[in-house]
């Protein structure tokens, strides 16, 4: 099994992947792109220097499955790069990542690309007690082991995770995905609550997303303090909008910026 | 000239209306609708006084325009609410503000109702030199005065102006306004650089903004400062999305948060 690293968004430091291949050894070679290292601004190189590392890592056969090395930002801005370029050996891959790697895991599912997952990045590592979410990562992409999964999963009903941001900014566009009859999960971190509200009001509106079958939250945290109080806490605002637009509310997700981040496979 | 003025996001205080009515006394009376002093958590009162005040003051025959006591956040909350319940009246009138409230105005254009521009709020009294602010805004509600709008505005191009979160928020939903043809004028405040990339990546991605006949971008204030530098600034990155996405940079624009925020009547 050799997992292919890459990082469309921010860079990671050479002992984070030195950790988490330690972690992986025996079980699986992690292929750490030297993109991942790479700094030009606030990107892992530029735009073209991190589309032309995910189009090689995807189109590389003798690559198993792609990893994204962590979030940061910047996906959004490679997707019309990459997405028309990824070849047949692209197809046959599991892609995981999320946060800011939503932008790329919606297109590629718009596109109907590969196996997209919501989950744990390598960077996660990091974390207190990172290790629990990367070797969840490296469970679910090298054994597909039923415990990394979120447990709402269904075998029967289609799912797909989002940060809520995220999800704001593919809607209306080339990229958005089609979620139709998908229960659709939804986390947060580090906005503010009137923020969480006005995606939310956002991305309900959106006549495509209201024929998902349904909407669960996960984890929203560290929200910052209003300056006014918003008044309701981030499961009455989604409680709110699915009242609103219709669709349904299925109560919470065990996903979220965290290393208790369950995984999610798209479809 | 009767000129009503209606809260659809946050309140003002009593002694802002008072100030502005001085300002205004002998040209034009400010009805203020007692819903610009409610307070429901963020908002000045709830989804629905929001959306009543509205609807009373847009619907009111004797009321000759309507303008927004101030942004701050909820306009998009009430669009649904507020859209289909306008009448005959309401499309006899301009509609003023910018901020959050462009979320209403953006939706009164989508619609064909009445004369939606982006121009200063009644709150905007409490800047230093506000009263420059709320004089201009006098000036064309009750003369139509040339110097108060942008001095790029040409009777052949049409033009619209939004905040660029606003507009993102507006995207793929019933409300996006049509602007194919029209000079969009862009502004920001108190968003991190990579946050305004973001936007400007979603916005120009959409098909139909696509069709604008070019980006104008006015100021882009207070700006925090990132962790890791952005890197470029605000009119580089607007250049950027403009050739990607092949919409033409038509150069900077005299609309912003500040007093000196020009008017920009939509169509």
């Amino acid at each position: 099994m050799r997992i292919g690293v890459v990082a469309p968004s921010g860079r990671i430091e050479p002992d984070v992947a030195e950790r988490a291949s330690a972690l992986a050894a025996g079980r699986a070679e992690l292929v750490i792109h030297p993109q991942c290292y790479a700094a030009h601004g606030h990107f892992a190189g530029t735009d073209a220097e991190r589309a032309e590392a995910f189009i090689a890592m995807a189109n590389d056969p003798a690559i198993d499955a792609i990893w994204f090395a962590r979030g940061g930002y910047g996906s959004c801005r490679i997707l019309d790069l990459v997405i028309p370029r990824l070849d047949r050996a692209s197809r046959a891959k599991a892609y995981m990542g999320y946060s800011d790697g939503g932008s790329l895991l919606g297109a590629l599912y718009r596109a109907g690309i590969g196996r997209p997952a919501h989950g744990p990045v390598l960077n996660d590592i990091v974390r207190d007690n990172g290790v629990l979410a990367v070797a969840r990562a490296l469970d679910w992409l090298v054994d597909r082991a039923p415990h990394a999964l979120e447990p709402s999963l269904s075998a029967r009903i289609p799912a797909a995770a989002f940060n809520i941001t995220i999800l704001s900014h593919l809607i209306g566009t080339p990229h958005q995905p089609d979620l139709a009859g998908h229960v659709l999960m939804l986390e947060e971190v580090s906005e503010y609550m009137y923020a969480i509200d006005r995606s939310l009001c956002h991305i309900t509106a959106n006549a495509d997303i209201r024929r998902v079958a349904g909407i669960m939250l996960g984890r929203c945290s560290q929200i910052p303090e209003n300056e006014v109080d918003f008044g309701e806490d981030e499961e009455q605002v989604a409680r709110h909008w699915c009242a609103v637009s219709g669709i349904p509310w299925l109560g919470r997700a065990d996903i979220g910026h965290d290393v208790a981040n369950k995984i999610v496979p798209f479809g």
